[in-house]
């Protein structure tokens, strides 16, 4: 096996495992052109996938919703998963899975139920997307200005690519001086921010909103984490005032496990990562990592 | 020129121009995986564009919104637009532009402003959305219970590749046996359709709706052709009952052109493209193609 050709990543494009900077598709590919696709992210640290049953169960049910189906059972995308992160050697990495509606098989034709759904999947390097020192001062979250798009046009338990609202929330945030963002939906509840969930803690209760959010893998750990530890808990609504308000702010996602906000805007300071709560999450959340319920080692299976 | 390679279709991606068989970006481009991107299409017939600077301008504002910048001048994208047509040595072709946010040049970034932003445009042969049988006959057009994205979280009129509610659109109107679909904003209000505008004609009046849809460069010509024929038209509010009740009922996008709808869902029979006002607008529509103010030949420019 080469090994080299794969040292920045492998992936699985068109049913053949190629290097990562091979890993294209067509500019026609509906996947693209009409981001038809859904997606999920599982974390391998230490060489071992952390929750992957529950990450290909959420991506299986996102290609049922959006009725795509590539084809492989659910034993053959892990087998896929697993292939492209012992190819790419790599202890941590970042594993991607994604459903594309692929092209028509009739030209001209427009109907997605034309179409031939195909599987693409990648392991690169992890990367901390929030740097070491922001995780130990915490992040700056601005509050968007920018409505997320309703849970009735888009619904957000498909993993989904498509960031328009987000992206727009993200230079709102950039332009105030603010590290990320989060959106508000038309009634001025608390959503999601780009690519991940956020928590309040006030009084010692800890909560999540109920609404415009992906259901997230580390969301549902941490919850389970804190029935643990004994931190009340629930997913509810969660206003503008209700996080300028709180005692503690983090956010998670599977890309970068839990992090810590020092400010949100028009809000009072945080604690950041010395907040009690989030101290006692963040720490059994990595603890977590090591249990056999939660993590699977990486086979070197030949696909 | 090897002209053989390019039979299928001409494009420029990364800079270069190549077959379009082999046009693909990398599965880490932010205009896949966060549909960071916006595009234009321009219709070549007979070897001429089709209302080209109104195409071109209009791309240049979405990515002006979207702060996306190719570092391409107006007359360079230009030049790549009349390449990619020139290299397929198509008469009639379909012909995008598309501009992609890019991936980082910090690795692990998460900021749009990092990326490096490209432009992608290809020519493919110019085929009929909408069969000649159905061009006759008129489409079936289901009105969707799916609520379009609101304008506030999505600007409609930046061209972009979100498609999720249209295609959960085009389902619903496949299980009902329909061919296309139309959507109503969260108020009701008639939209747009996948990638078209909609025209209601009622007793000699027509109107075209004013919210959720994007200001089609097909329409803005069927405006200005109802005001030589003498049809009253406006831009306004369209009802789902106005749409049901209309005399006559036709959809336009640049990939089709002017296509009749014979039925709307819950409404009565239309009358196709046997309508008064959809067979004078076609006729003229297609007339103007000719006009050296909307069509510009193809050059075979050396890029």
């Amino acid at each position: 096996m080469d090994t080299e050709k794969f040292r920045n990543g492998a992936a699985y494009v068109g049913g053949k495992f190629v290097p990562f900077s091979e890993a294209a598709i067509s500019v026609a590919d509906w996947g693209f052109t009409r981001s038809d696709a859904v997606y999920d992210v599982v974390h391998v640290d230490d060489y071992r996938f952390f929750r992957l049953k529950d990450h290909v169960e959420r991506f299986e049910a996102s290609m049922k919703k959006r009725r795509i189906d590539v084809g492989l059972s659910t034993q053959e995308i892990e087998v896929v998963l697993h292939r492209v992160v012992a190819l790419s050697g790599l202890s941590s990495a970042y594993v991607a899975m994604v459903a594309l509606r692929g092209r028509p098989r009739v030209v001209g034709s427009r109907r997605p139920e034309d179409c031939t759904n195909h599987l693409v999947a990648y392991a690169v390097p992890w990367v901390d997307v929030i740097s070491k020192e922001m995780q130990e001062t915490g992040a700056t979250l601005w509050i968007s200005e920018h409505p997320r798009v309703p849970d009735a046009s888009v619904d957000p338990a498909v993993k989904n690519y498509q960031w328009s609202d987000l992206t727009s929330a993200l230079f709102e945030a950039h332009d105030h001086g603010y590290e990320t963002a989060v959106l508000c939906d038309a009634e001025g509840f608390v959503t999601e921010g780009p690519g991940f969930n956020v928590f309040v803690v006030k009084e010692g209760r800890l909560v999540t909103p109920d609404r415009g959010a992906l259901p997230g893998i580390t969301r549902k750990t941490i919850l389970e984490l804190c029935a643990e530890l004994g931190v009340p808990h629930s997913i509810g609504p969660v206003s503008r005032s209700d996080l300028q308000s709180a005692d503690e702010v983090f956010i998670s996602s599977s890309a970068g496990g839990v992090m810590p906000v020092r400010q949100v805007s028009d809000g009072g300071a945080l604690p950041g990562s010395g907040g009690t709560v989030f101290r006692s999450i963040r720490e059994a959340y990595w603890s977590a990592h090591k249990r056999p319920l939660f993590s699977t080692p990486v086979e070197a299976v030949q696909a």
